[in-house]
């Protein structure tokens, strides 16, 4: 059993308070029982191209020491949902991943940058100030369970879950902002795909919906489980979800259901 | 646009009935402008690894045969849904697939034998009777539009259905026969799951339920389109559904959400 916390945080325009409130959270998901706790998508910033210049930061940074030193004190793993990242001119999209003892034990760049055009409704290019990542990225906890790590619009493609999957991988993680098109229409139908067609667990942390805010998140966050159930979400609002994940239903479904041992590679 | 039926067919005992029945059912949906229109897996035998030797044939052969008849009397394309196939000593499940002048125009193999041992809800083992199938399979409409063809558990593997999306897919269909268990938890998360990550419309056809039956087939036939949206749905019954397929929505949406051209295949 595997006790998470997921961070469905209100970020506004100060990063300072930003900040104060992640490590709150963190301690209040810790004292629910929490082992590993994620952050959202953009936990210091607002999101929006706009904003990623002004907020970027070197890792380490404030911002990754502030979210190291939560994890110690907590005695717990934390994946930094993402921060605006610099490095040299680049900007990248980051997720930092400590582990209970405040070390930075891994992190993840957003491989697939969100560019989207729906005419009305939603124009996003985060290419027009990121760099993407080049690499997936897995990391193992204490107890060997090997976790995936993506960024938001990494959920959309299959390829780098089956290949975390390949690695070990039983709990893949989306910090992720949805927005209140694509939010309501793929975000818990896209978990519960990469949860069955991977047979692992899914998480996800959304900023909190703030309508002030000139990006309006969906919010959300919600945890699946292999059979492709939800197991808990959130709505709008800043929220806390401490759920167990029950290694041992994911044993079961990969027996009962063994699919992944039941490729047929030399048709695909 | 492309309308299409999917019939939902109440699958007996006679064959001679069920070849009579597929006939009629392909008549109604054609009578309502259907223009592709698919037929169960397992439409001329009852579903069971005990039934598929008595009611298999060679290809062609007296199902096959009949079902051709019926494409060409009513002018439309027929994805013969499955039957058990006799070839020399081997028995597949098999997809013929007719175009409107009665030619068979392909067939597809079931890939991805159903094995599966969930103790207490479902065992099934067709690999302990039939041979798998070892290709693919897109075909082409008169018009042009390219459709990818599975069979059932085939739709639990998204590399075949990513292959058939590179070799230009617009629809996939996957006859199938889900059960009470997994049908419930899995049939339209997995058809919804197809379609978000290829950007294709998927569309099913199962047998109906016949609980006096060694097999309980799920029901519930339905198409999706490619923003993950159920259009149709059966319930358990025999019935015919009948639906527009907006091809134009479906460019919109590998326009505006342009997944196909973001992979980042250096990182899987």
């Amino acid at each position: 059993m595997l006790r998470v916390g997921l961070i469905q945080m209100a970020v506004g325009s100060c990063k300072k308070t930003n900040l104060q409130n992640a490590v709150k959270l963190i301690k209040q998901a810790s004292d629910q029982g929490a082992k590993l706790i994620t952050l959202p998508e953009c936990f210091n910033s607002p999101y929006g191209t706009q904003y990623f210049g002004e907020y970027a930061e070197n890792i380490p940074g404030n911002s990754s020491s502030t979210i190291a030193d939560a994890a110690k004190a907590n005695n717990v793993h934390v994946i930094a949902g993402s921060i605006p990242e610099r490095e040299g001119d680049k900007l990248f999209n980051t997720c930092c991943i400590f582990d209970n003892k405040g070390e930075m034990i891994d992190s993840h760049r957003k491989v697939h940058l969100f560019d989207i055009d729906i005419p009305g409704k939603i124009t996003f290019k985060e290419s027009e100030v990121l760099t993407a990542g080049n690499k997936g990225t897995v990391f193992e906890l204490e107890n060997g369970v090997k976790i995936g790590v993506g960024i938001c619009y990494d959920i959309r493609f299959p390829e780098l879950a089956w290949k975390y999957r390949q690695e070990g991988a039983k709990v893949l993680v989306y910090p992720g902002a949805f927005n209140m098109t694509t939010g309501p229409a793929h975000w818990a139908k896209l978990q519960i795909a990469r949860a069955l067609d991977n047979q692992c667990f899914v998480m996800t942390a959304s900023p909190a919906r703030d309508l002030e805010a000139t990006y309006h998140a969906w919010g959300h966050s919600m945890a699946v489980n292999s059979w492709g159930e939800i197991l808990c979400e959130a709505d709008a609002a800043e929220e806390v979800l401490v759920v167990d994940l029950d290694l041992n239903s994911l044993e079961e479904t990969r027996k009962n259901v063994p699919i992944s041992t039941q490729r047929m590679p030399e048709c695909y």
